[in-house]
């Protein structure tokens, strides 16, 4: 299998923050934005701001800082959310319902089209708008509609067959919120959300601060 | 305020799929476990685990690998997922719900001893085993349980008046799964998952499969 590396993924992993702060900032800000004052905003260093947002090909001016309108487009096709992407979930459990009322994703340009399940009390629902048709059917509505993003949240031990389903559809990114490391062909791109990851960062800073409190300095 | 930095946050977050991969290998390992075969399981380079396992202080053997059992306390102890840590979780709905039931919790030594919601239908439940009280009595609990760690998942325009009730009450660690970023004292840790960063990461991955099939080099 080829390896997929993706550079600077933490800096990609901080443009939504970006996007979502600009935005916020947008209006007292003016024509231009300082990279200190997005650093302020969340907690970086300035350094990091400029570095971050270089990726996406842009560079402020001197004393003058980043035209705002110019950023927003820049960050938003660096991540391909200036155009509508279609989307369906698979798994309407508890974070399939959360996930379909999450209403982020309309201004990242992602569309949840449909959701797909196997329980028949939920066939024919409509979830935040969202409609809920039979799993049967996933193969023949990705192909007709020709979505190639799907949002995998169905129990672990039917996460490699529906991803293989998925893949036989057309699928070409699959954001993956099971516990499972799907195989996939090398055309496919895996997106693994592991909440783990987050509550271990909880605690290594929580552990951090108490240190800090005793006198310690942190590393 | 003082910012927190913790160094080598990307190796933090892999810990937890070291620590799933290498229970999972444990039975067909033996004592000792390389550090090649980890590497491969987990897609990454056998340099990039050593670095990551490096910050537990565990330090492989040369041709022999990892002891296993010191590997798996030298990960847990480092991210204190060795002693029980008790936490409640605000905030109720479907998003709540979907972490109240989330499994690998147990495994990370986190025990969610009540759920807060203000919807009276919901006051008196058990979900998941978890009992949802009202949150009028969130200061209480919190205080008489002595719960350090809290997990807020209420709706945004509600998340910074709830952080400030939790600290008020003595939580220490505030996993905040709003789209609000929250003030807290420099005392209390907070780690905000954002969904978004996620996805901008599949986003990006498509299109460097993309480029890729049509003979690009990935950057």
């Amino acid at each position: 299998m080829v390896k997929q590396k993706i550079s600077a993924a933490p800096s990609v992993r901080r443009l939504p923050s970006y996007l979502h702060t600009v935005r916020q900032l947008q209006k007292e800000a003016g024509e231009y934005i300082s990279g200190t004052l997005i650093a302020d905003a969340l907690n970086l260093e300035p350094i990091q701001v400029r570095k971050d947002l270089a990726i996406t090909g842009i560079i402020g001016k001197p004393k003058k800082g980043y035209p705002v309108e110019a950023l927003i487009n820049a960050i938003e096709g660096f991540l391909g959310w200036d155009t509508l992407r279609d989307a369906v979930l698979v798994g309407v459990g508890n974070l399939g319902m959360a996930l379909m009322g999450y209403e982020e994703f309309r201004y990242h340009g992602l569309r949840l089209i449909a959701a797909f399940d196997r329980n028949p009390k939920k066939i024919g629902l409509r979830i935040h708008g969202v409609p809920v048709l039979s799993i049967d059917t996933a193969d023949i509505q990705i192909r007709s509609f020709g979505v190639k993003t799907a949002i995998l949240t169905v129990p672990g031990p039917f996460a490699q067959e529906t991803a293989d389903a998925l893949t036989k559809a057309g699928i070409e990114g699959i954001w993956n919120f099971t516990n499972v490391k799907l195989k996939v062909p090398d055309t496919v791109a895996v997106q693994k959300e592991d909440l783990s990851s987050g509550y271990a960062m909880l605690c290594v800073k929580m552990q951090a601060k108490r240190l800090e409190e005793n006198g310690f300095k942190p590393r």
